[in-house]
């Protein structure tokens, strides 16, 4: 239970408005977007920088820890506290004052709160946004912490590749503001330092601002939906897709059966596009686009796509068994369909993992074959980018499969597929959610121990304060 | 001066082959690519990972010296021993026993000895290159410890976007091997340790492999000098060709008229591409590419370059004076004949800065005003990367200038144009070139004192031993 004193203290840095505590209703803060719930000491809501530094020396100074929740979209419990009650929220929700377009660097300036549709809704006029493209809304901090990646990764790589500066409060007894805030596109002296922040799921400090890459709007797309002749063959098509469309293959994203038909089966207002509505093994979504403005004379990317598909559908390899183009909405809605779909098509074990490329479809021909050997009864339910090897590997049980009420089951479950990936494919444990508390025993097991060491040396001496929910 | 024990203890580490030292002819190693000459206590070549652990821990443990040496085409003094004969050089030239494609992932795992040139002459058949383009024909570990950039950062980014793992040596006394060789493209496993290696100039470890993205070869490309209105309209013209042409812009150099006369100058064989001969003040040299297979009906680029010049010559802006469409081996041999170009102009004191982009111009209009103000008779012969915010800022002096006499001269000067180019357009001293021992002043006046307090936290954890020859 944590002191008035304390309470009094962080109200007097924040304001009536800052801060919640005791009676208020905290349960919005105290629970992550599908895993967690837990008990938060108190939210602090700090709205400029200096209140979060002031905020962050009080609790480090006190040993009170501090778990900094941006948008609270995350699925790695990352954002939420522990079920302790000790744990301090500080969240980045009112840092959102800052949004400073610099048109001719192509980037912005903007406070770490914003969500990603408010820096996108500001970004359309000028024909411009920030190239993640996710399922969920998240704000800006959130996404720096966990390094998104998303479904255009292939075209514009994730938000490592797009920050070019940020501001920090790291977690030590001053709350020492670094102000890394620079909208250089090329700077080599010293450590890049903001790498430190990035994908660390916010352990080693809070972020306040950033600087970030913006990116023309595409002016044009088109999409088609293509039935390998088999999984295997899906590597060849990828390459032949990159060497027919050069950099326009702007998306290149595997759905399994199963996964595309929870979709149609959770959401009926999507159309089954498939001949005799009869759902392909695997499918894959192929996105192209131009940024372009449009030149009298160019062909339409529509055409461009179905020349290309025709050329790959003659070829001698027999990659296709069927392709057909449409509607870009209509095919994305299904897309996007599948996370919400294979939630409800029972109980969801996720797991989210990446691959080198050539590896991804040797992966889930492995699973499909392996797993019913140890477990029976459960539904792959895969989808993923197949374009940078990232796959959501969802495991989908019946809700009245006994076995769930064994406490040993999920536990044994989630260990024989990490075993796979990491130890026997080289894969990833977390391709683009972070490690938050859900992955640390995963990181703790697969992380050589030496690196381990080096990782508490580098947190003790640069941010040393309980921070954050994962442990490094 | 090393003992003989040493001298036997690391000769037997690394055979005969492996260890100049001396009576042994060492100069070729103890001398940079253009600035500098040192001495060396030793040159050690180990072959392979454990011999550059073996060498590292056995100088780690008796406090001798080391600088990692790549390609020794720096311009930093980052790659050569000082003055003293006590420091040996470790050089990564023998490191050049791996190079595996992995086709489908679109990745190379490399030896870090491996040369630009020699990488890119193996992945020519399969249509494929590392994109980084430079002037030298560096080896691939130096071109990850200087972060190298050059002129199609505007399209492929530099070698940090570029790099997916790395095999490291820790200055420590085991000679810690950090193996992050992954091939992945998206992981999210923790702290991005790779980075701390990347941009910092060998101070950290010793790179001995690599795992690199590559991309296709841009099967068709078109080239144009442009000369603006005025230096002014850079920026609009900038935006102007990046929203007519999208992704395909994929080099937007500046070149001043004096750097371009000093070309011309030095290199007689070069055509002179203005009208009668007359240089402009300030030519862009822009080019558009394609990876894609041509598709019958598509519209040539040289053709689509036409077009879109047509319609910014057209456009109310009056951005554009003139403009050529040419042939790309010419102009491109013209720009890549600048650096030398300048060198041979007179006496030549060279900067390595970037700006905001908008900026770039902004501060050579200010240069060009004030410098005479504090410095009469020195010729700015700028050129550089106008897309991405570099500009190499070149000022001659005549060989003859009775200033450069004065030790006093040169050091003032340089502090003008930082002062000018770091505190009054926020600029960066080093855009692609790194710190080394050449900019270790700058460094520690320009980096704030917690960031270079923490860097040396940092190194005194992770790599404590006398490593490379810039101080962090």
């Amino acid at each position: 239970m944590i002191s008035e004193d304390h309470i009094g203290a962080l109200r007097k840095i924040l304001g009536p408005k800052g801060l919640l505590s005791g009676c208020d209703d905290m349960s919005a803060y105290e629970t992550g977007a599908r895993y967690d719930h837990g008990r938060a000491a108190f939210v602090a809501r700090p709205a400029t920088t200096q209140e979060v530094s002031a905020v962050v020396s009080h609790c480090v100074r006190h040993g009170l820890p501090l778990v900094a929740q941006s948008g609270n979209t995350g699925l790695v419990s990352g954002s939420t506290p522990d079920g302790t009650g000790t744990q301090g929220i500080l969240s980045l929700d009112r840092l959102t004052g800052i949004c400073e377009l610099d048109r001719v660097n192509r980037t912005v300036h903007a406070g770490a709160g914003l969500r990603l549709s408010d820096l996108n809704g500001r970004l359309e006029d000028e024909g411009l946004f920030f190239p993640i493209d996710l399922g969920a809304d998240p704000r800006l901090g959130g996404m720096i912490a966990t390094n998104t990646g998303g479904s255009r990764f292939l075209r514009y790589g994730d938000v490592r590749r797009n920050t070019l500066g940020l501001k920090v409060v790291l977690a030590d007894e001053r709350g020492t503001v670094l102000d890394l805030c620079s909208g250089l596109r090329k700077n080599n002296t010293g450590i890049d330092w903001k790498q430190l922040f990035i994908g660390t799921s916010g352990s080693f400090g809070v972020i306040t601002e950033c600087v970030l890459n913006v990116e023309p709007l595409p002016r044009q797309s088109a999409t088609a939906l293509l039935v390998p002749s088999s999984p295997a063959h899906v590597p060849a098509l990828l390459l032949a897709m990159e060497d027919a469309l050069g950099d326009g293959l702007s998306a290149f994203e595997g759905m399994s059966g199963h996964a595309v038909a929870a979709a149609l089966d959770h959401v009926p207002s999507l159309r089954n596009p498939f001949q005799a509505g009869v759902v392909p093994d695997f499918v894959i979504l192929a996105e192209i686009s131009r940024t372009n403005a449009p030149r009298e004379g160019e062909q339409g990317l529509q055409s461009v796509l179905e020349d290309v598909l025709g050329l790959i559908w003659e070829g001698e390899d027999g990659l296709l068994e069927d392709a057909f183009v449409g509607p870009t909405h209509e095919m994305w809605a299904l897309r996007h369909a599948l996370s919400e779909g294979v939630r409800h098509a029972g109980r969801l074990i996720a797991f989210d993992l990446s691959f080198r490329r050539g590896d991804v479809m040797r992966f889930l021909a492995y699973m499909k074959q392996e797993l019913p050997q140890h477990y029976t009864g459960i539904t792959i339910c895969d989808f993923g980018h197949i374009g940078d090897g990232g796959v959501h590997f969802n495991l989908v049980v019946a809700k009245d499969d006994p076995r769930l009420a064994d406490p040993a089951f999920e536990p044994a479950l989630r260990e024989f597929v990490f075993r796979v990936a990491v130890e026997e494919f080289d894969g990833s444990f977390s391709a683009e959610h972070a490690v938050g508390r859900k992955n640390q025993a995963v990181y703790d097991r697969y992380t050589p121990a030496g690196v381990r060491r080096l990782a508490a040396a580098l947190k003790a001496n640069i941010s040393p304060g309980p921070l954050g929910a994962a442990i490094f």
